[in-house]
């Protein structure tokens, strides 16, 4: 902040534009990057200054290496729908994916402060808080936190422990029929998380989603969810559900 | 990982839990949160454990830290809103802040393929391309670029050199109802964006938003828009307007 009216493009930013507009426009999937070699003689930059450049594209995510052989295009990132009643299972099925999921944690907890407001109910009353990983082809995808609002669900902490998706739950073994009312959309750094969780060595922005989940019949609050995507990994499109989508 | 019921809770979510409470409740945008070596005696432990704990902080954006003198609460995000029909002007007035827009540029270009597409028009044809920045108490907030369908809109290069508001000019010139029709959230990185146009140093993740706007009533398509927030500024909220929502 502070510093107004600055407007000198480093050069890596050359080698940066020209390779992002490459890939926006011209190279498929997995097609290789021109070398470094062509690329240092192309802008008459130093060999560092090229990798800058490339490393920059690496780190998000439209860019991998293979030792010896040069650098590759990404496949493109996964769109991933969200709406008022979109679930994981659908979304990656749709992308004809194979989708699965594992838990890391099931337990009881105490609502705080925050959490009781979210779920409509008392400060201290249970909760049950579980985290789980969503694979796409395996591949770790998604992590949740969820904050389940136990008192709705009768046994949940014994109902979970046999099960593929939290969602088919709620409809198949309590005939509820949840619903999103509303999604916060927020952007954390990644140190803890892509270390801890997704298993990455470098630094990536991760996108978080706090959602909500209601009854739409009794329309009581079942869940409060986070959920954390590898921006690397994911473009988010919004559906309004509005009747003039075509 | 993969035990059940696990009840423990690690040792670095006493900081975590501390230091979280402590921003919520008692300190100030930028104030210094405990030194590492206060927490490591308030709490015995160690040095690797609590900062872990304010790791956690810091990856979710409550925290940042200056080199040397500790660590310190970030200011909070702002929250926006989108929907099938929030305006900037609105949401901004809404939290009792001073919206502005600033053009940066505004000319006719020819559709390529991509935005032909998008704006359901020839390729070739005549497009407005406008770049705007919009300020909230007149720091830049919101840079955005719009590929403005010129065909549904006579003159709109001349009209919109008079206006404070794009959405105002489509409803009081032209007697549109535009609404959006769908937003796909994407993370970019930053170097050009960041140091071209919201004039910062470091890298920073930007969130970018494509829409479509569609007049309700013709069911035309308005523009197409990409919009880019910088990510430690705001929290975008998503409102998918269905009617359980309180």
């Amino acid at each position: 902040m502070g510093e107004k009216h600055l407007t000198k493009i480093y050069d890596y930013e050359l080698v940066y534009n020209y390779i992002l507009e490459l890939i926006q426009n011209k190279l498929d999937e997995h097609s290789k990057i021109p070398s470094e070699n062509t690329l240092c003689q192309k802008f008459s930059l130093s060999r560092l200054t090229v990798r800058q450049g490339i490393n920059k594209l690496k780190s998000e995510g439209y860019l991998y290496s293979r030792r010896g052989s040069g650098n590759f295009v990404n496949p493109k990132k996964i769109v991933y729908t969200i709406s008022s009643d979109t679930t994981f299972t659908n979304e990656i099925l749709k992308l004809k994916k194979k989708p699965s999921m594992k838990f890391l944690e099931i337990k009881t907890i105490k609502a705080d402060d925050e959490m009781a407001k979210k779920l409509n109910i008392k400060i201290a009353q249970e909760i049950l808080y579980v985290k789980n990983m969503r694979f796409v082809d395996n591949v770790p995808f998604l992590y949740a936190e969820y904050y389940i609002n136990k008192s709705l669900l009768k046994d949940v902490d014994k109902e979970i422990e046999n099960i593929t998706s939290i969602s088919k739950m709620y409809k198949e073994v309590y005939n509820l029929l949840p619903i999103r009312s509303g999604s916060e959309i927020d952007i954390t750094s990644t140190n803890y998380l892509s270390k801890q969780i997704f298993k990455i060595q470098n630094d990536l922005p991760i996108i978080k989603i706090g959602t909500k989940t209601r009854d739409k019949k009794s329309k009581q609050t079942i869940d409060y969810c986070y959920s954390y995507f590898r921006s690397d990994m994911v473009k988010i499109v919004v559906d309004y559900k509005d009747k003039l989508n075509d």
